[in-house]
């Protein structure tokens, strides 16, 4: 099949999920989460002729490969949806207006979703549940290194489906993995609604300056820790660690420490010291290096990388207004914290830094759908169209407006 | 200035209206509703220059055209805004996690708009007073034949701003209405948060296919009564009639009529006898010529075009499932209707046609965000992402997380 008709192909059989009531929805997560663990052996061997032609480094194959416990914790997932509440057909808002129309603003599905992401296989499965319970049809673009396990997990996502009684066909998988592909995909209007790119800087940007259908860019995070004046060395310390060093590859893990100037020369050395105990490489200010020379000077484009390792740049700057100055210039509009014992410091911080999640006092890391209450996430969005931050099953809908009239015409 | 200048200079100066206040906010409205009415001599002096540069016909002068009772009507529509609530602040949610956390979900403005539009100079006045009223920071590209006007109206309001005590400069005109100006607006990524088409099919598929921003689809109406066969005629009529003439270069106008095949032989001649008694020009399909063989033919074209003239296609269709694939096909998911007393049809045709507005028993005109209540209108999204149906200042707006915590972070 070609992308088109690939696409085409879930826009056709949307209904067979856009208008599922709720238990069948469930039922559809149950029979799929089960058929993962009963066919993991089937899952695996596939996984393993993808290693196997999988040349790109041990890092990368780690995030490609499956084994029980992964599809364990992959039927988890889909397991975990069936508990939360489906969004469709929730009634927003409801009022008579003046001439006796009755107006009803209600939420229902996107419709087609399109997913284009790189090397993990979970994804896959995510992302299906995550459309089953948001009424969605789905289409998945996954990497050419993972299609053999793409193919896999979708097979038996979709034979469960079937065999529960349900057309699958909802779900489409596109098997042209070219780039050609991709770019085409990227361009289905009128029969994908959406498209969601999932993985690195570089994909996100491919699919924002290719795509004609509407993009929801998601998950670069040059996230900051700023210590305010005020604030609590052993608070500041504590978050900063945990969120530099919890997980690295994340996109809410903090990229850039910013120091008031106030408190740079006291509590840098005790800073470096707690980095460097974590084995974190440390590039800096020149002010920094007035303070402590040895310290690696920090280039401009330092200030505006996503390290995803072990790596952070420090910057002293003048007061609050420069910090939130700074992160609206060089961060992603992700997640930023403000360490500081002062409330007014707190609040401009919070109302100026223009980022999806801003935190006084608390880790970047938890930015998350799942530690924000969602129960569920298909990624977090940096731009502020449509959903901002992490988005759930709500973020996967839109809205119509039905009107209930008894011959009302326009005057 | 470039255009990439003129759009730096409306995001360098976003605060000056995204953290306004909303008295300060209402005191720019005022001052601007006022001058428009004081320099409306020198507004309609400019506009006069444009009428003369314009080669484009009498309809398009018509919409070109300002004098003192528009520019009141323009005045009015900024005072009305000033009555409207502003958004931006909201606290759409608020709740504990279970760490402690407290998290607030916040309405904020969504940064800096983009408007690009046709010949109407009044769209730049309801830009601006739209922009000012949700906080956001706007650049205007109007068209070539306007840009007399559009530069008198955009200083009459900035000096007027500027006057009363406030920056005004977060409202910037292009001045380079070339081709290539246009494009490069539309690409203006990581400054303008939102584009916003307003004009028609054209350049609205322009702006989809060009721009790398996010865009929000508007205004392409091409929308449906359907008479089902319970439906009450005189009713019908009278939907049908005031839908399709009541004002003919309208978006939410009906363009297409669907006649169920049960009662088509008994009422075709009634609602071409309305419809003629209008001067609507009728095309229609080859059921309908068998009823009456005068008609002329509607070619599979004419299904899918928006008229926005006394002009209407007809077509036979069986059933309420007919009526809803078609609408689904042909139209622009606008607004479409359904004239019936059949409870489960009306539910039916309400869940499953995919269209921003639907409508039981009543005109398609409604579809207005004054209608609807919202106080003002932007524009009427004919997409899923972000907004549905017609924008207002709510629709603006994006939100933002803000967490408060002492301490927390992740394990």
């Amino acid at each position: 099949m070609t992308v088109r008709e690939t696409c085409l192909k879930a826009k056709e059989n949307l209904s067979a999920i856009s208008f599922a009531g709720e238990e069948d929805m469930n039922k559809m997560l149950a029979a799929s989460a089960a058929a993962l663990r009963t066919q993991a052996a089937y899952i695996i061997a596939e996984n393993e002729k993808d290693l196997q032609n999988c040349t790109r480094g041990a890092q990368f194959a780690d995030r490609l490969m499956l084994n029980e416990k992964r599809i364990d914790g992959i039927a988890q997932g889909l397991e975990k949806l069936i508990e939360l509440r489906c969004p469709v057909g929730e009634v927003l808002e409801e009022r008579t207006l003046y001439n006796g129309l009755h107006l009803r603003r209600v939420r229902v599905p996107l419709g087609v979703l399109g997913i284009i992401y790189e090397a993990r296989p979970n994804v896959t499965a995510d992302a299906i549940g995550l459309a089953v319970k948001s009424g969605n049809a789905v289409v998945l673009r996954g990497s050419k290194d993972a299609i053999l396990s793409n193919k896999a997990v979708t097979k038996v996502i979709k034979d469960a489906i079937r065999e529960a009684g349900y057309n699958p066909e909802f779900i489409q998988l596109i098997e042209d993995v070219t780039h050609e592909g991709a770019t085409q995909f990227m361009k289905m209007n009128g029969i994908v609604d959406l498209l969601i790119p999932r993985g690195g800087a570089g994909l996100i940007r491919n699919a924002v300056e290719n795509a004609t259908i509407p993009v929801i860019e998601t998950g670069t995070g040059n996230c900051h820790v700023y210590f305010e004046k005020t604030a609590d060395l052993s608070k500041g310390l504590s978050i900063l660690i945990n969120a530099k060093t919890q997980r690295t590859s994340v996109c809410n893990a903090c990229e850039s420490l910013l120091l008031d100037r106030s408190i740079a020369e006291k509590y840098l050395p005790q800073i470096v010291a707690a980095l460097r105990d974590k084995n974190v490489e440390i590039v800096a200010c020149e002010e920094c290096r007035k303070i402590m020379p040895e310290l690696t000077a920090a280039t401009e484009e330092d200030y505006a990388t996503e390290f995803l390792s072990l790596k952070i740049s420090v910057k002293v700057v003048d007061g609050v207004d420069e910090a939130i100055a700074h992160i609206n210039q060089y961060g992603t509009h992700h997640s930023d914290s403000i360490v500081t014992e002062d409330k007014a410091a707190a609040e401009k911080f919070l109302k100026e830094v223009d980022s999806a999640a801003v935190y006084v006092n608390a880790s970047t890391r938890f930015t998350d759908g799942f530690e924000f209450g969602l129960g569920a996430e298909m990624g977090i969005s940096t731009q502020k169209l449509h959903a901002r931050g992490p988005m759930g099953l709500k973020e996967l809908t839109s809205y119509k407006y039905q009107i209930f009239g008894d011959g009302q015409i326009r005057g």
